[in-house]
């Protein structure tokens, strides 16, 4: 069983009307709903108001892969509970920010740079796989297209991806790389640029398979027991 | 003085009018002129058409950087002449083939992929940079535009570069991974995707820019002295 | 049901006495022993002496992921039958050479460079893994001591891995890249060093776990149903 | 010119008489002599008990590429200083932390690993180039020995590396990633194991070839000039 967190930090769905017709449950709950389908992965949903900002030790504990939205509260996140979400990217836990997630600080912590980026509402995507062996993108081989999308643009300032998954062609002459894998330390990070929250991309079923590839690639292989210091060998 | 070695199949430019009025003198000498421009480099263009097909061993020799521009007679080059330039890019010699010669017999020795990709004529690109820290991109971190290049996109079957530089947006929704290295042995190679025989690619001071950079790059960092057999160890 | 193909090349176990008393049914025999263990892998023996080299179309069209231990008659087999490997990888296949394979006809097409490496019988190894989040790594975070191996020493001749997973110590002061891996077209390669003749490595538990575990993940992802030549875009 | 500054926490040689021995005028100044003697390279020596730090806007406005030598003091660098650091790395400054300096607070801001490692006093190493294309490794192809130095074993908790030049092998069976590079935003780092305080390494001419090689590789190839901000495209 794949214990799957989907923290959102929630406001939009609940601040614009337009984007409650899209998600009028949360965009938490959209993702939760298509991967419990899959009967191996059980989901629960945390969000930015709730006790510990959903983010307490109890529940990273037990969270085998943390996926990820947010984009205007980045900066309500408590260092510490940010520094948290880190120690368990640490120690094995995946972790799968999506969209305007590239900003959230516990991906910011764990990659190291300002993960600026250029942006645009309401352009065409098409998503196309450059690496067909990978796992997350395992039935994808074929391009998605995307009649609305956020445009993100590059120089995308993120560390050399592990692997390139997708890149993104949009319609106002800009491309992205647009699902990129990166390891730090035992744990596995996929981050996907779809999923601007006035679009409906997270019904897609091709968005869905990619998500759902990228939650079995992104749990634990081993997990760390040993503290983070140095240690002396006698 | 780097020692620059242009070999050019040069068949387009003899065979078509409306090739040779953009390169009258082939894109061999095209090259080689841009390029003599810098005092520390010494060019040498050689030719399918040359004894050893241009590709002898004291020509080799002689080489710091092979250039390479091939198209429609890839299969003309012997295969004794295209393990020779493999086994002189494995002792150190830089290797930049450009556009066309993806398919070239020496690169696919050296690589090991198929090569595939996919192709059109005449379409605009966007070249955007994608890692400004990359010496073939000093100069060159804001997009080129080409207003006329033949579309090469994605899938294109290559091993994973060690760093992409460059990656292409283009008019007919694909993106195409346009600037990439890879390192074989002891030596550096650069494909270069812009260059069309149709269109005054060349001339582009941003190309050839780039050029020279990856030029510069290339040149061998240490000398392989030793033969390519297993070594006991006693 | 993944299906494992294990080539042989089955000589040195029938040649000499001391290597017939560690592999008395060969190599292959041994592995697909413990492989079998998993009822989820289905295995089937080929070696140099068959049918086509047991190489032909059918046993690869019927193959998951190919296993591959050679040694001495490397040039032994066809081209033809090299080339096919390598076009079974090229689609998809997954490929696992092990040890002295380093050398082997497909990998070397496949990868494009020299494989030279530095060797020595009879030293002890360390593997010490260095990728605990690759699958490969699944169990195998601790050190695994091998108290006879052939010494692999670097400079060992590669094209830059995808990912390093284990590292070899040598008791002779040499350090060897132990396992890893590449992917080509739609195939994954994982080259192990472990496994000379002469020592019963392939019965120590961890190594077995390394390679039941390079299984599982060779498995192809997508399968390639195109043909490899390049494609005009309409 | 390359403008070069050395900080050095500059505690140990004050400290330690058998340390003041080796470096009478701390280790910036050993490693300070040897880079002046090329006369592309101009020379800045900074300690951690300057104003500042050492580290101010003007300092490191000035700097072309930072080597950092640190032990016991890393947590004395404020976290202000740490992220000018990280700042100016991410525009491009080049970054060369040494030895113990992989646990600074500027490295762990940009890396986002623990850093953590295994260490004992007094073993033999051996440096063994295993990238001999790469323009760190000119001239040091053959392994350099040394006699005494602080072992430092794997599991190095470190991104995956760009590149990783050189591999350590030590005599207490241990293996290390002890030459890597990583790219940050603009800025190149390469993080170089050798260099315990109580060993004269500094003055072994293969280590002082390897640093200067590194200096000229950090230069940066491209200041950027933007604000790390977001950026909407119109």
């Amino acid at each position: 069983m794949i214990r799957v967190t989907i923290w959102n930090e929630y406001i939009e769905e609940k601040m614009y009307k337009h984007v409650a017709e899209i998600y009028p449950e949360g965009i938490h709950n959209c993702i939760g709903n298509f991967l419990s389908e899959d009967k191996n992965i059980q989901v629960k949903c945390v969000t930015l108001s709730m006790p510990d900002q959903g983010l307490s030790e109890e529940i990273l504990n037990n969270t085998d892969v943390l996926i990820w939205w947010g984009h205007q509260a980045h900066d309500e996140v408590t260092d510490e509970n940010a520094e948290r979400v880190k120690k368990h990217v640490l120690k094995g836990m995946g972790f799968i920010p999506l969209h305007s997630a590239h900003g959230c600080k516990p991906l910011k912590l764990l990659l190291g740079t300002s993960m600026c980026l250029r942006w645009k509402h309401n352009e065409k995507e098409k998503l196309i796989c450059v690496n067909p062996s990978h796992p997350i993108a395992e039935g994808i081989t074929e391009p998605v297209y995307l009649d609305q999308e956020e445009m993100y643009g590059e120089y995308f300032d993120i560390p050399k991806p592990d692997d390139v998954i997708f890149l993104g062609w949009f319609s106002n002459q800009e491309v992205f790389r647009s699902g990129c894998t990166f390891t730090r330390g035992w744990g596995k990070i996929f981050y996907f640029q779809p999923g601007h929250e006035e679009y409906p991309i997270y019904y897609m079923p091709s968005i869905q398979r990619i998500i759902k590839n990228a939650v079995k690639w992104a749990v634990p292989v081993n997990r760390r027991n040993c503290d983070y210091d140095n240690k002396k060998v006698i």
